[in-house]
């Protein structure tokens, strides 16, 4: 008999796996809302032409998305981010409240190399602001992100920030006219430290003099006068208000990618190197995709590295109350069934029998699921009004009045 | 400028419509939980031959679907329901605790002409039993639609039920062997009434008396002594002891199309004729798709309708506690961060200023959004440690100590 896989490069989330991201969605979507953001939704797929709007990339763009033509010969592509859809959005309701804040949790696709927590099909998580340049916005949405960490139990962490005005304008004072070749090197740092990024701008042709101007600039704590300086200590100033000063550190260095950023830019990790989100201010989006000129700041939660850093840190208590009523034969089935509505009613998680099977199958199932107490039903204790609530951890077994027995698991 | 458009039959959800499809969604995962049943997901994508395996339908699978070949030449498609992901999952998984109960949501894709209320993406909400052949199993799946329905709110709803094998064996034992191209007929009844059957069935060459008989059965209440009538029984008495049975009725009518139903079969209307809900017994699936021969049962809640249904009823009252922290000028940020943060804290939905807008326009923001209450702080109150709370709708004003804000709110 055939059997059939999962598409390369996507997988399936057991319903173990699913209570651990249905937790972490939940906190995330708990704390964006306490903050005032709401959620939008958007289609799966988008017209391939507005997919190859963003970078500008055209063509090239096929190569890395799921792309296609629908039977009526539409050029249609599985989004790749929530961040187009979005702007889509915002271009076409030009009458939105301003500041619109909004969250949007889906499913993304990409038709990369499948490699170890790389894959085809990942969920993400946004957090944006449309509408405001004051640099209120981007401080709120930083701290909004670091409300999250700490609300998913998070204990350290860090928001890189820097803004790019800044970096353009102290390369521009060295002389130096493209600023974005410089960028590109600069935004090596992490992967090839100060000495690589040294080489790769005198192959540039940049001078010894402003390589080191650049690199005593990128590495340091002095924020010199320039464009874009007043702005990062608004936003800092902000943060501070907002009480999340000590996870949030300036880094000159920070470039995020050559991609649609035009002012401040950030970049979330939990200790160590390892980037858990990013983000920042592309004012020019809305525009480019036909809308009114809507100044724009977000952050992208990378979720699956949550989750998988949640899990290798053991951090997941999925503790929900789940309880299986068992009955210790078919004549007390009516007990069981009103014992499992009441606890039902009260907001424990019930499980009776739908097999038709005796006690111990009843017990051994209870078990295999993990489901960590039995209500055992029977008539001789339903004659005192009592049943058996056994700890399936311990093997503890304690006779409870049935009408004492809400408040036992709640 | 260029503006884009959402694809051909998909459509965009504004928080507005948002907020009210979350609810019905956290509603009915709710009451699925309690229930004992967990969540699954699989991928949006799945092989098109899984995907044509369903109906036997092949090639034909392709004018109904989002179907293309990916870079690598895979056939693939977009899924269309999650029955099949899900009978994959469990084929691939031999050894899963039975019964697997499990509830999926998520968007599926069909390639239907758009009409009103079709569209090309939907939400569907899926419940499930693998594993289990008993009427109790069946009972469930029922029971805990009813419990959903009511947990929306609507106060009258019927299921209806059948058992096919009950209605096929009637038909076996009136000398018919082609007892499907009666199924097809008897499946229109709602449609073309029981004349239309009934001059259907006698353009199939079925006798006079043979139609008589078929439509006195299916309109019948009293259920003769056939194969299937005893679990329909079964099923309906336990219903029963769950506390639905004025919610079902059994209709001896109901076939539900000529898919891949094995047993009994239930469908959910609100009042009218209006389906939400359908769904049945599938016990041959997860063989067919290369599984262990696994008995199922289940309810597919078609949750657009619901959405729709409940707006047309205007039962939405999204009532989460909405409030903006409004300062009267920028000296008092800090208070108004401080005050924000605790009413977060406490679970209040709390937004601020992001635009550095003056009094006035942040009033004008609250309004616009609808947001009902507004704190405003202002130096003169604080002095006496209070501010003002503003009832937006009333336009009532009163003055709150700051410490006691938190419980005015909550």
């Amino acid at each position: 008999m055939k059997t059939f896989q999962t598409v390369k490069g996507m997988r399936d989330f057991s319903p173990e796996e699913m209570e651990k991201r249905q937790l972490v969605l939940d906190t995330i979507r708990g704390v964006f809302e306490k903050w005032g953001y709401l959620p939008l939704d958007t289609p799966a797929l988008e017209s391939f032409e507005l997919l190859a709007a963003k970078g500008g990339g055209g063509e090239e763009v096929k190569k890395e998305i799921y792309y296609f033509k629908d039977q009526g010969g539409r050029e249609l592509g599985m989004r790749f981010d929530l961040t187009v859809p979005t702007a889509r959005f915002i271009a076409q309701n030009p009458n939105l409240v301003k500041p619109f804040k909004r969250y949007q949790f889906g499913k993304v696709w990409r038709y990369d190399r499948p490699q170890q927590d790389r894959w085809r099909e990942f969920q993400q998580t946004d957090v944006d602001i449309f509408g405001s340049s004051s640099p209120k916005s981007d401080a709120e949405i930083v701290s909004v992100v670091c409300d999250v960490l700490k609300n998913l139990g998070f204990k350290e962490f860090t928001i890189r920030i820097n803004n790019r005005k800044l970096v353009e304008s102290f390369i521009v004072s060295l002389g130096i006219t493209d600023f974005v070749d410089v960028f590109r090197s600069i935004d090596k740092m992490d992967k090839i430290g100060k000495d690589g990024v040294a080489s790769e701008l005198k192959k540039k042709k940049v001078s010894e003099k402003n390589i080191k101007s650049i690199l005593k600039f990128i590495g340091g704590k002095i924020v010199p006068e320039l464009e874009g300086k007043e702005e990062l200590k608004n936003v800092m100033e902000e943060v501070a208000s907002l009480g999340f000063l000590k996870n949030v550190k300036v880094d000159l260095s920070l470039i995020r990618g050559l991609e649609y950023y035009t002012g401040c830019v950030f970049e979330v990790s939990l200790g160590g190197k390892v980037s858990v989100a990013g983000g920042g201010r592309f004012d020019n989006m809305v525009e480019k995709f036909g809308g009114k000129s809507t100044p724009a700041v977000g952050i992208s939660l990378g979720f699956e590295r949550i989750v998988n850093e949640m899990e290798r840190r053991k951090m997941f208590n999925v503790s929900k109350k789940k309880v299986f009523v068992a009955g210790v034969n078919d004549d007390v089935r009516k007990n069981v069934i009103s014992i499992a509505d009441s606890l039902r009613k009260s907001g424990v998680l019930i499980e009776i029998d739908v097999m038709d099977r005796n006690f111990r199958k009843q017990m051994e199932c209870a078990s295999k699921k993990k489901i960590p107490f039995v209500v055992i039903v029977g008539p001789k204790e339903l004659k005192d009004k009592k049943v058996v609530v056994k700890n399936m951890e311990s093997g503890n077994e304690k006779k409870v009045l049935i009408k004492n027995l809400v408040n036992y698991f709640v």
